[in-house]
């Protein structure tokens, strides 16, 4: 394993300082560095607050700021944050107008925001939750009781993240949420496996002409491994899967994302928008918005994700809405 | 060599084809894909254009758009392009008040953006160039006479960009391009190679354990090599020969930029921010704007470099204005 680190045990806190003194604009800090929070608050604006375990950067530290998220709670790699992190991001971020959390479906995630959410209402606060689980790939995980939480989540944290600016209250704001879920589908492909720096070797091992096909954002196993395909094969199995479950009639729009999983160039990345976007036209869709890069991600892995959220007029519109945050920004 | 793509000769094109369509509203191809465009282009305006080999993407195409580049010419994997696309660029975005090339110290490059403004001139324009040279690992390479450009072409890119907007002449575009190249100097570090996609196997061989100190951005030699060592011992060798070389007085202002080789999770570049910042601090520079991101690549090559601006009032003002592009947007 070679990293750009200094010590396992100080790898995300020395992150975390990082992404701090770079976006003092935006974020700053919780105590202990529990949670990452937005700078400057919005009085009456519901609080919208997610987390998970570090090595998927940007997401999510990356899309606090207007527009999106009020906190993000970092967990160590691939592990959950503690229930005790979640209530002092709530506390620091909550104005009063109650708490939305947005939880990947992972059993650690859910259990642990579960716990924070009962905490923060014994305390006499409001706090609603949307799990994500997107992932078309497998039905359950290693990691997931039911469908995982993947890139869709920050399709959500967007959508939610703009109505929330404009003081939608916080009953909308979950049901919204739970609403861009259901609209929205993922698939990923790995082609190499990632390495967790506290374990020092890869997750899985993947043979020179092999690629994992339904991959998850931690390197649990997808649907099959199978000899690496060209990329309009892989493109087509991968928005296959997500289309038939997605059932959008023909006509529909929507939006295209293409994840790198962090160790592939941009210029696949947008090899495989192209792809993508000949085989939704060719099933009835079209592409109105788009967003590629390495966004939601599982450390160095090489492969990518394809994420499709069928869009109406609303949500063309709260997408396109102002966001400015560290990872995106328009 | 595993690879998101349907063939080593269409994958240029095809990368090309996602990224027009995905950003179809900021820019769009000209024909025979010979350069990317602005969508809409501003009478009066300098016309800025730049190019170079593809496998640095987002660089430069990604970079086309209002408060930055008006165009640029892909070439194939770290090959330049031709004079042809440039003159075909040229003629695209021209509006009359003359154009800036902005170059990357290669050989191929330089050679071909002179002949490009030369066949211009004749043809009746004015054309002014601007070449970057930022790179102080190495005082020539096996690609270069004198020092390489490398990650520095961005900020050179954003803050001209800028000026641009604001109608300033060529002649002053010129001179604070040469400005901005001055104040800035770049050092790269490679813990991967990376594999050019036409030849199929890494550019050069890395031991588990070692590095390659000063490393170009085509993973040409750099100054040496060495075992892999601690982030803050690379952040300090790094910066130790950067600012060595720029010599800015105490108490200056800069921009830091830690920049992505395309194989490194962005975990670990906050992480060299983090290390980056408090080296300057000790050196009686602060860091007063960042920028952190796989933005000037090596196709899947882990590593990083770091670029360090000396900033006055006027180059902070010129950073800090409005830019959308594909990949960079304030």
């Amino acid at each position: 394993m070679k990293r750009l680190m200094n010590a396992v045990d100080t790898l995300l806190d020395e992150s975390l300082d990082g992404l701090a003194a770079a976006h003092a604009d935006i974020l700053e800090l919780g105590a202990e560095r529990k949670f990452v929070r937005r700078k400057v608050l919005t009085p009456g604006k519901v609080a919208l607050i997610s987390g998970g375990g570090a090595g998927h950067e940007p997401l999510h530290a990356g899309f606090v700021g207007a527009g999106m998220l009020d906190a993000a709670c970092p967990g160590q790699v691939f592990t959950s944050p503690t229930p005790d992190q979640m209530v002092a991001a709530i506390e620091a971020v909550d104005t009063g107008a109650g708490c939305l959390l947005i939880v990947k479906n992972y059993e650690g995630d859910v259990m642990n925001f579960e716990m924070a959410g009962e905490l923060a209402v014994a305390d006499g606060r409001t706090v609603e939750t949307v799990v994500t689980n997107d992932d078309v790939a497998v039905p359950k995980s290693t990691w997931s009781t039911g469908r995982r939480g993947v890139a869709g989540t920050l399709v959500v944290e967007k959508i939610v993240g703009a109505a929330a600016e404009q003081l939608a209250p916080l009953e909308a704001l979950r049901d919204l949420g739970r609403e861009v879920n259901e609209r929205t589908r993922s698939f990923g492909v790995a082609l190499t496996p990632c390495t967790v720096p506290a374990a020092g070797k890869p997750t899985f091992t993947l043979a020179p002409d092999e690629m994992e096909v339904g991959v998850g954002i931690h390197g649990e196993p997808g649907r099959r491994r199978s000899k690496l395909a060209s990329a309009d094969a892989i493109a087509d199995e991968m928005l296959g899967a997500i289309l038939d479950d997605l059932a959008a009639p023909a006509g529909s729009q929507c939006l295209l994302l293409v994840n790198g999983f962090g160790g592939t160039p941009l210029m696949e990345l947008y090899l495989m928008v192209n792809a993508a976007r000949r085989i939704l036209a060719g099933r009835g869709m079209t592409a109105t918005r788009y967003l590629t890069g390495s966004l939601v991600t599982s450390l160095d892995m090489a492969g990518c994700s394809i994420t499709v959220t069928a869009l109406d007029e609303r949500l063309t519109r709260l997408w396109d809405a102002p966001v400015k945050t560290a990872a995106l920004s328009w």
